[in-house]
C-alpha cells in the first residue's frame, strides 16, 4: 500500500530516534552516558548564569534547560546538539523582561515556538539565507560585547538596573566608586582560572612524535575532563567559600545568588494573560508588547541551530526543515514548563561533541540531570556568588568576539566588511534587535544596489565586410530596478552614434519582469522613431516568453552574431551607403525594407 | 578661468531659464500666454476640491496652488509641467490631517522638500527605480478607488466624517437613507456632463480623407477649449444655479463650499510647533506624528513627477536630479505660504501640453491667475456646490484605475500581476501609504527570492577522449541569499557520483561576496574530504579577487573548458583507471598527483 508506505517515510524522516534507536548497542550507552553527563556539568551554571542574563529568578535557568534535552533526543537529527537556554536568547529575553515580568518570558517561548513551526510548515527556512557571514559576525560580536557588559555589575557588585549597552556603560562609570572589592577580586580570579583552565585540555602530556601510553592517555582525560568541567569548578568553589563564610556566622563577603525555588516546573498552559503594575494585561496587549522580537526571536534561534548543525555535520547534509520542526517542538513544549526561548548551545554541543556522545540519547542524560538538580540541590545553588556567574558569561562569551574574520574580509570584500561594521555599531546603539534588522537591510541595499546597477558594456564592432554597429552587453538580468539604467544607458549609446544599427546582447540576461518588457518596448519606440535598427541576440526562452505578453512585432530577436551580422550587411549594401539612414526621406523607404527583410529572417525569430 | 566656467555651466544647468530664457520670442509668449490661462481655468475647480479632499478648507488649495508654477517656471526642465496640489497628494496628506489641524498639512510640505532636496544632495532618485510597475498601478488603481469612495459623502449629500476606504464604505452605507436628492442629481448629472464634454475634442468637424477648411479648424479648437476647460465650466454653472437660489431668498438646494478666506497666504515660517487639543505639541512631537508619510509623501511626489517627465520628455533623457531639486524648492516655498505637498499633475501638464505651451513661463500666467483669484473671485467660490467639486475629482481620477494593463500583465509575468493586486488589496484595506510599502516589500520578495533560487544546470559531459564528469552551471551570481542552495546543488550533484570530477561553470557568476567566498571554500574542504576533484572554469577576475581574500591555494581554476578536460584526462590516464579515485588508499598519492598537474597548470591560473 503506497500511503502506508509514504507514512511510514515520512514518520521514519520525523521521528529519527525510530531510525538509529535500532542500532543502539550498549557500548553506545556508556559514551552517551558519559558525554550527557559532562555536558549537565556544563548546563548547571551556565542556566542559572543565563537566567539571570535574562531578568529571570535562577530557577527559570534550569526550567529551560531539561525539556530541550528530551525533545531533541527523540526528533533531533544531528548527535551532537544540544538545546537549551544561551547567552543570546537570553539576552533577546532580557529586552522583553525588563520592567515587565517571567510571563513575557515563557509566552515568548510560546510564540517562537509557533512562529517557527509556521515557517517550517511554510519552508520559510529561506529566510535564514538573508542572513549573511558579515551581518552575522556583526551581531554576535556585538551581543558579546554587549553581555560581557552587562555583567560588569555583577563583576563590580555594583547594584544598579540598567537596560541597553549604552545605558550600562553609563550607570557602570557614573557608580564606578560603589565597586565592592571582594566581589571584583573574586570575579577576575574566577575569569583567570576559567581561562586558565580553558586552556588545560591543550597541554602536551607526551613527546610530540611519540605514541603516548595508557598512563598518559588516562591524565589527557582527566586534565581534558577537568577543562570541560571548568564552569562547574569554579562555580563549586566559590559557593563552598561562600558556604564557610555564611556558615561560620560571618555573612557572605560576597553577593550571592539567593533562594532558588526548589521542585520541577509545573506543566501548565503558557500564560496567556499577566498582571503587570496591578492591572490584568491580556494576550493582545502582550502581542504588541512583544512586538518584533515575535519574528526577530525564533529567526535568530534557528539562525544559531542551523549553524551548529552546519558545524557539525561536517559536510553532510543538513534537512533544515526537521531541525526547525525539533526546535519548534522544543519551545512549544519548553513553554509548559515555564522555559524562556531556547535553542542550541554552541559551547555545550561543543562539550558534547568532544566527549564522544553517539546518539542524541546523550541529551536524556543531561536532561535528568537538570531535573534531580532541581530536586535536590537548589537549596546549595543559593550561595553561589554573582560574580562567580558573571566570571562563566564573560568566559564564555568573550570568544565570540570575531575579529579574526575582519582580515580575510578586508581582502575579499570590502563593501561587507562595512556591513559588519554598521551591524556591530547598530547593535551597540539601538539594541541587538534592531541592530541586526538594520544590518540585514544594508546588506540587502548592497545587493539590490548592485543589481539596480549593473554593469553595461558598449563596444563598435564591424561585421565581416567592415560594417560598423554598436554591440551592448547588460550584464543583469532585466527586472524592475535595473530596467530604467540599462535602458537609458542603451539609449545614449544609440544616440552617440546616430547613423550605427544597435545589437544588444542579452547573454546575461537570465529572467526579466513586466517593468522591464514596458521599458524594453518603450526603447524600441524610441529607436523606431529615430529610423534606427535596434537588434537584440542570444535572448533566452523565458525573457522572450516575458517580452512577447508586452508586444509581439517590434522585438527583432536574432539566434546568433552572425546571423544579426548578416542582416546588418544586407541593410547597408540595399542602400549603398550607410549614412542613408541619417536622412529622413529614405527612412520610410529604408524601414519597409528591413521588414520586408525580418519576414524573410522569420524561421529565425522565435517570436 | 577653469572655475568661472564650471561655475557657469553649473548654473546654467540648474537654472534652465537663463538658456530657454536667451531665445524667448513674441510668437512663443503668445502660446504660454493661452496655455497659462487654460491650465488656470483648470486648476481653480481642481485646487478647491483638492483642498477639501486633503481635509483643509477650500483656500488652502489655491494657497498650493500658485508657488509651484512660478519656481517651476524658473527651475524647471520640461515645459509642459505643471506642479500644484493633486489628488493622491491631498488624500495622503488627509491622513495626516484628520483629527489634527492645518499646520500638520504645511510642516509636511516643508519636511517633503527637506526629505527631496536630500534625496538629491544624496543621488538618491535610485530609490524610485524600486518602485515597479506593477507596483505603481496597483497604488494608483487603490487610490482612485479610495479618492472615488471619499468623495460618495459629497455626491450623496451625506454629513459624515470618515478616514480609511473600509471605514468611508461602512459609514456611506450605514448612512444611505439620508441621501439628499438634490446633491445627488446634481453630482450625478454633473459626472454626465464632465464625461460628455471629455469627448467633445475628439469629435470630427470634416470628412476622413479631406483637409479641413479654416473655419473647421476655428470649430475643432473651440471644441477643444470648451473640453479642456470642462470643470470651469461645470462649476461655474453649478454656481450660478445656487447662487441664483441664494440671492432669491429661497435657500440653496444643495450644500455648498461656503466661505473661502479671501486674500494672498501670509509669507511665514512653516509652523514648527501647533495647539492641537488645547495644548502646545512642539516639533519633534509633530514629526513623530506624521511618523513615514515624512519618507513616503516626497518618494511619491518625485515619483509622479518623474513619470509625467518621463511622460512628456519624449524619449530624451531626463535631469531626474534637477527635477528632484525643482520640486524641493517648490515644497520649501510652498510651505512659507502654507501650501500642503504638491508635485506634477498629470491632469493639468496635459492639458498644458495640448494648449501648445512653448516654455515653462505658461506657469507663471497659471500663477497669477490663482493670484487674482484670491484677491478677487473668492466671495463667488462660496456659492461652489459641494457636489459639483466632487464631480470634478470622481472624473479626473476614475480614469487613473488602469484595468487595461491586467491583460498584457497576465500573459507577460503572472508574478507581476499577483503583485499588482497585493498592491492594490493591501491599498484598500490598510492605506495607501502601508500598501505601497507591502507591495515593494512583495515585490522585494519575488526579486530576491529568484537571486536565492537560481537556476543550477547540471550534466554530465565527456572529454574528447571520452572521459566522464559532472558540468554544473549556476545561473546566478553568488551573493549570500544564493550561496547556501549552490553550494547544496554542487555537493549534491557531487555525491550522486563520487567517481566524477566535478566542474564548476561560473560564466553567469558576475560577482561574489564574502558569504559566497566562503561557502565556495567549505564546498572546496568538502569535495577535498571525498578526496573528490573540484574545478572552475570561466571565473571573473573580480570573483576571483573576493575568493582570494577567503582562500588562495585550493581554487582550482582554468580558462577554458579544454584545459579542465585536459587536466580531467591527464588525472585518469596517470592512474589507469577512474575508479581509483573512490579507494582511499591512492587518494593521497592521486592528490599529490594532481597537485603537481595544478603547478604545471599555474601559467593559466588567474590567482
Amino acid at each position: 500500500m503506497p500511503f502506508k508506505k509514504t507514512a511510514r517515510k515520512i514518520l521514519l524522516k520525523r521521528i529519527p530516534i525510530l531510525t538509529w534507536g535500532k542500532e543502539y548497542t550498549g557500548q553506545k550507552l556508556v559514551n552517551d552516558l558519559i558525554a550527557g553527563f559532562t555536558v549537565g556539568l556544563t548546563v548547571m551554571p551556565q542556566a542559572l548564569a543565563y537566567a539571570t542574563l535574562g531578568g529571570l529568578e535562577p530557577q527559570y535557568g534550569l526550567y529551560s534547560a531539561f525539556i530541550g534535552c528530551y525533545i531533541y533526543a527523540i526528533f533531533g537529527s544531528i548527535k551532537d546538539i544540544t538545546i537549551g537556554p544561551t547567552a543570546l536568547m537570553a539576552l533577546m529575553t532580557y529586552q522583553q523582561v525588563m520592567e515587565r515580568n517571567v510571563d513575557y518570558a515563557v509566552l515568548l517561548c510560546f510564540l517562537s515556538g509557533i512562529v517557527q513551526i509556521i515557517m517550517a510548515i511554510l519552508r520559510l527556512g529561506v529566510l535564514i539565507d538573508f542572513i549573511s557571514i558579515p551581518v552575522t559576525v556583526g551581531f554576535t560580536s556585538a551581543t558579546s560585547v554587549v553581555i560581557a557588559t552587562s555583567q560588569l555589575k555583577s563583576l563590580l557588585g555594583l547594584k544598579i538596573k540598567s537596560s541597553d549597552f549604552l545605558d550600562t556603560m553609563t550607570k557602570v562609570i557614573s557608580n564606578i566608586h560603589q565597586t565592592r572589592v571582594n566581589d571584583l577580586i573574586l570575579g577576575v580570579s574566577c575569569i583567570a582560572s576559567l581561562m586558565l583552565l580553558r586552556k588545560l585540555k591543550d597541554v602536551r602530556v607526551h613527546k610530540k612524535d611519540s605514541k603516548p601510553s595508557k598512563q598518559q592517555d588516562t591524565l589527557k582525560y582527566i586534565l581534558w575532563l577537568i577543562s570541560t568541567s571548568r564552569n562547574a569548578i569554579v562555580v563549586v568553589l566559590c559557593s563552598l567559600i561562600a558556604f564557610y563564610y555564611e556558615r561560620n556566622g560571618l555573612g557572605s563577603p560576597f553577593l550571592l545568588t539567593g533562594n532558588v525555588k526548589s521542585g520541577v516546573p509545573e506543566f501548565k498552559l503558557p500564560p496567556f494573560e499577566t498582571q503587570l503594575n496591578n492591572r490584568t494585561v491580556l494576550l493582545g496587549e502582550m502581542v504588541s508588547d512583544l512586538g518584533s522580537s515575535i519574528a526577530l526571536v525564533p529567526i535568530i534561534a534557528v539562525l544559531g541551530n542551523v549553524a551548529i548543525a552546519k558545524a557539525f555535520a561536517s559536510g553532510s547534509t543538513i534537512d533544515a526543515t526537521q531541525e526547525l520542526f525539533t526546535l519548534s517542538l522544543c519551545n512549544l513544549f519548553g513553554s509548559f514548563f515555564s522555559s524562556m526561548p531556547i535553542t542550541g548551545s554552541f559551547s555545550r554541543s561543543a562539550v558534547n561533541h568532544a566527549s564522544g556522545v553517539q546518539t542524541p540519547l546523550g541529551g536524556i542524560v543531561t536532561g535528568t540531570m537538570v531535573l534531580l538538580a532541581l530536586g535536590f540541590l537548589t537549596p546549595y545553588f543559593a550561595y553561589i556568588p554573582k560574580a562567580s556567574l558573571a566570571a562563566v558569561i564573560v568566559s564564555a562569551v568573550v570568544f565570540m568576539i570575531e575579529y579574526e574574520v575582519v582580515r580575510p574580509m578586508w581582502r575579499s570584500s570590502k563593501k561587507d566588511l562595512a556591513c559588519t561594521f554598521a551591524t556591530f555599531v547598530a547593535c551597540l546603539i539601538v539594541g541587538v534587535e534592531y541592530g541586526i534588522l538594520l544590518g540585514v537591510g544594508v546588506n540587502l541595499t548592497f545587493l539590490l544596489h548592485s543589481s539596480a546597477r549593473p554593469a553595461v558594456y558598449v563596444e563598435k564592432q564591424k561585421t565581416p565586410h567592415g560594417v560598423e554597429y554598436m554591440a551592448i552587453t547588460p550584464e543583469n538580468s532585466l527586472y524592475f530596478p535595473a530596467i530604467d539604467f540599462i535602458k537609458s544607458s542603451v539609449g545614449k549609446a544609440g544616440m552617440t552614434s546616430k547613423h550605427l544599427p544597435v545589437v544588444v546582447d542579452c547573454r546575461f540576461i537570465l529572467g526579466a519582469d513586466f517593468t522591464a518588457a514596458k521599458g524594453i518596448s518603450a526603447l524600441i519606440n524610441e529607436f523606431m522613431m529615430r529610423k534606427q535598427p535596434l537588434y537584440f541576440i542570444n535572448t533566452r526562452k523565458e525573457v522572450l516568453h516575458v517580452f512577447n505578453g508586452v508586444m509581439r512585432e517590434d522585438f527583432k530577436h536574432f539566434d546568433s552574431k552572425e546571423q544579426v551580422e548578416q542582416t546588418i550587411e544586407d541593410l547597408t549594401s540595399d542602400h549603398g551607403e550607410q549614412d542613408c539612414l541619417l536622412s529622413h526621406d529614405c527612412g520610410d523607404l529604408h524601414r519597409r525594407n528591413l521588414e520586408l527583410k525580418e519576414i524573410s529572417h522569420n524561421e529565425n525569430l522565435l517570436v
